[in-house]
């Protein structure tokens, strides 16, 4: 049976991968790739470095497909969601039959860790549904989440309280109901402007965590919500793609103690 | 400046240790220890290992304090939580101060991500409060929770859901509102039981993550819970120690796709 590994490679520094990471790089023959477009050259880069790195001792090929567009105008998110997941598994699974012969092992890199807001698992349980047969190994990785906190020098939960990791859509329908402290992800619309008038919550920002041009504000949000904004925005102009995330920290404990 | 290091290690499998935290081990002139007793030998032994593996080049020093006991008959929690953390942090800066010379770098091990539901973060500042001077730096590592969904082959999030982390304490009281999916750590005492009548909640459970003795059982709840409970209390009588997380997941879409 074929192997498909699963493997986490860090929020964007090489020194994030673990060294299960290196040894399942150095046991893949056969990497895939969906190709986003320019606009992530520089992502590219940076597997294209880790490769170098740690693949060299063994024969391996790279073979890309041509990631699909999302319909970023369709009405329902999730049903947009899992219209582009379809249409990526059609991408991988030409990918994998037309590339991965029996016995061989298969890797797919994830930014961060596979589990959190990636769409590989699912794209493969899709293919086993399909009929496609392999056996899927998954290799955790640091996640944004943690590297976030790492830059900051941050705890993510306080004392014996919740933590919930949500999205910038659901962040700006509203703040998540019992928790003080709330990871934010895929927010393309800075939703944290809309608690930018309240003085108890604090902000960590963090885009191209462990990166060349990483940038890091925190400080309660009314003061630096502005800073954030721009500094995001002249970034993404700059370099034509961002990868960030942010913890927001209610300072009242309005939980209690539990 | 005297620099201290608190580097993740992973879930438990020294695979899971990153680059940087290799770099960073070998990096230490003195690993900081608090010893918990005998019934985690297995975990010191794990960390000797990493030790011998990854800071042979370079002279280096354990210190060890006794860490101290918390309070568990204490009324309130977070109080005693922080009570204990008070008496560690005395015992830690006896040690660094003892121990850590003008310009050198130590360290604190530890298990999974220090951002979550760990105390070594909030014990060094608290002794920055109290004035002791040295720089912090935050290698960040394989939580559990990551261990947890790669070793179940899971995503952590439905397509645009949010997901909470929480304590058992906390999944006691109720189920956090707004979120199907619950990781739960620090349950001491099957909290997940009180959900076992419910026919849409699903659990993936781990213990000893990556260890040779992993436990691993996902199923509807009312399904395995009794399971867990029993093979939870063997392994917990057997071993005299145990390290689980899991997660819960409804199964119906009650929040919808917004």
């Amino acid at each position: 049976m074929a192997k498909i590994l699963v493997i986490g490679i860090g929020a964007g520094d090489p020194g994030q991968l673990t060294l299960q990471a290196v040894a399942a790089i150095g046991a893949t023959d056969v990497f895939f790739v969906l190709d986003k477009g320019e606009i992530k050259q520089e992502l590219a880069g940076v597997r294209q470095e880790i490769l170098d790195r740690h693949a060299r001792d063994r024969a391996y090929r790279v073979v890309t497909g041509q990631d699909p567009d999302r319909d970023r105008a369709a009405d329902g998110y999730v049903e947009a969601v899992e219209d582009w997941r379809r249409r990526r598994a059609d991408v991988c699974a030409a990918l994998i039959t037309d590339n991965l012969g029996e016995g061989q092992t298969g890797a797919f890199l994830v930014w961060g860790d596979p589990a959190l807001y990636d769409s590989t698992l699912a794209i493969l349980d899709d293919l086993t549904a399909r009929g496609l047969s392999f056996d899927v190994e998954v290799v955790p990785g640091i996640s944004c989440v943690a590297a976030l906190t790492a830059r900051h020098g941050i705890a993510l939960n306080q004392v014996g309280a919740p933590v919930q990791i949500t999205t910038g859509r659901r962040l700006a329908e509203q703040w998540p109901s019992g928790t003080d402290d709330v990871v934010v992800m895929l927010d393309a619309r800075n939703a944290f402007t809309d608690y930018a008038d309240q003085d108890d919550v604090e902000i960590y920002y963090g885009a191209y965590l462990g990166m060349p041009d990483e940038i890091l504000i925190a400080g309660p949000l009314p003061e630096v919500a502005d800073r954030i904004v721009a500094e995001r925005a002249e970034a993404k102009e700059r370099k034509g793609w961002i990868m960030d995330t942010y913890l927001l920290r209610r300072t009242r404990t309005s939980h209690g103690g539990g």
